[in-house]
């Protein structure tokens, strides 16, 4: 067999694991997946994912590679993956409960030409936040949005957010405690606000995003929609290139990995 | 002090926990609650549940009673039980993953007549069964219906749901494996199936219902609504008074206990 390499599209519910990266002795999509796709290809499988998504949050469109040599016909990945994810699976560390069944979904499985990388050749990343500003939160909800009870100024928000589209040094939205980056510049390529059934969605593309970068995008633009902060404030705080000017850190649930651009 | 009796209202979301019942060295919604009230009202506090639901079902408005001398305002318990219920707690039995967290809401508490109780005061209840008709289901929604993933035939569903409002022996439609109750009569006031978003909602009224009643009724009308059972058939099967002749059991998630009438 000549080895293969694969792109993975992959759907999670983030609530009940400690986010992508595998760690010992906790339950992380990446360490299940490497599991199931370790059981499924018969030899232990090392997969590469494009984003880092912390505890909590979610994915639509996370991608990840990985590369063997393995009998399994590679359009049959998903279906034969989505089996394994329903249930308890040996060597499994998510919880044995409803809510992990299922969590994890393999939308798509692609062969790619040898090299590939899901992050290396990634171009750049979209990420929904979803706010809801219902008065009493939905508990239904309550891990899959970002409730503030109070009423937001949309159109402030919307205006503050187009002062961070286009090639900014994005210091001022950088949480300390990640990865030490060369370089804190990046593009945002566009970001929108949008109306809901029951809130607000924030919507942002760009090539790359520093720790936590869209999470205090949107808790600074939260602040913004209630009056906290003027939106007129934005263009100082980007160019303060300094975290205690901006806004609070959204939570982690709100957040999804939507799309991947190759 | 004197003596005082409570009746509270409950939402929950039932995915991680046993169901309704207290159950040794199990999560259960009534051992989270009697855990947090037994705290706030500084002794053992035994709760008496309207209905006891299966595990993966939810509430919107459960209904439980309790009676103690206790000095907590009443109307504090509430947002007092709220802050207990939102993190890990001593004694507490549900999994310590952000999935259990905040999964139960005491809505509304208030003071009842001395021997008010619960289930026995009870005239009614509404339940609502969702489902989803998406083909490629939801992830985020795995939890919160039932996805058949193929069209269902609203109009067949409802005129079939039809043939049971009214009194009637409901044999057909009770699991075995419940309580041998006296009577398999029951009267469902009414059975409504609307359209919704992503699929339909079964809402049925009634004065009572037997074991997984509600979950066979959905289950026999979903077989009706994608063709397998003829619509005009329900009479038959209610008729029989045979759980053979009825459809399949529709799964727990979907089903919510939406309205207690007293």
């Amino acid at each position: 067999m000549e080895e293969k390499t694969v792109l993975l599209t992959i759907a999670y519910d983030g609530t009940n694991f400690s986010g992508w990266q595998r760690q010992p002795g906790k339950p992380t999509i990446q360490g299940e997946l490497e599991n199931v796709l370790s059981l499924l290809c018969r030899a232990p499988i090392k997969l590469e994912g494009t984003s880092r998504t912390d505890a909590g949050v979610h994915a639509l469109g996370q991608r990840a590679s990985f590369s063997g040599n393995f009998g399994i016909p590679v359009e049959k990945i998903p279906l034969a993956a989505s089996h394994l994810l329903m249930g308890p699976l040996e060597g499994s560390l998510a919880p044995n409960f409803r809510g992990s069944h299922g969590a994890i979904q393999i939308i798509k499985a692609e062969q790619v030409q040898k090299g590939f990388h899901a992050r290396f050749n990634a171009k750049g990343k979209t990420y929904y936040y979803e706010i809801e500003t219902r008065e009493s939160p939905d508990i239904f909800r309550r891990n899959y949005c970002y409730n503030v009870s109070y009423p937001l100024d949309l159109q402030a928000m919307a205006e503050a957010g187009q002062v961070l589209v286009g090639t900014h040094d994005f210091k001022s939205f950088q949480a300390s405690g990640g990865e030490e980056k060369e370089t804190t510049v990046r593009t945002i390529h566009s970001l929108k606000v949008e109306k809901t059934q029951n809130g607000l969605r924030v919507q942002v593309s760009g090539d790359g995003f520093l720790y936590n970068m869209v999470r205090i995008i949107v808790g600074t633009l939260v602040d913004i929609g209630r009056g906290k902060i003027r939106s007129q404030v934005m263009e100082e705080i980007l160019l303060a290139k300094d975290r205690q000017r901006a806004g609070h850190t959204a939570p982690p649930q709100g957040l999804y990995l939507a799309e991947v651009h190759y």
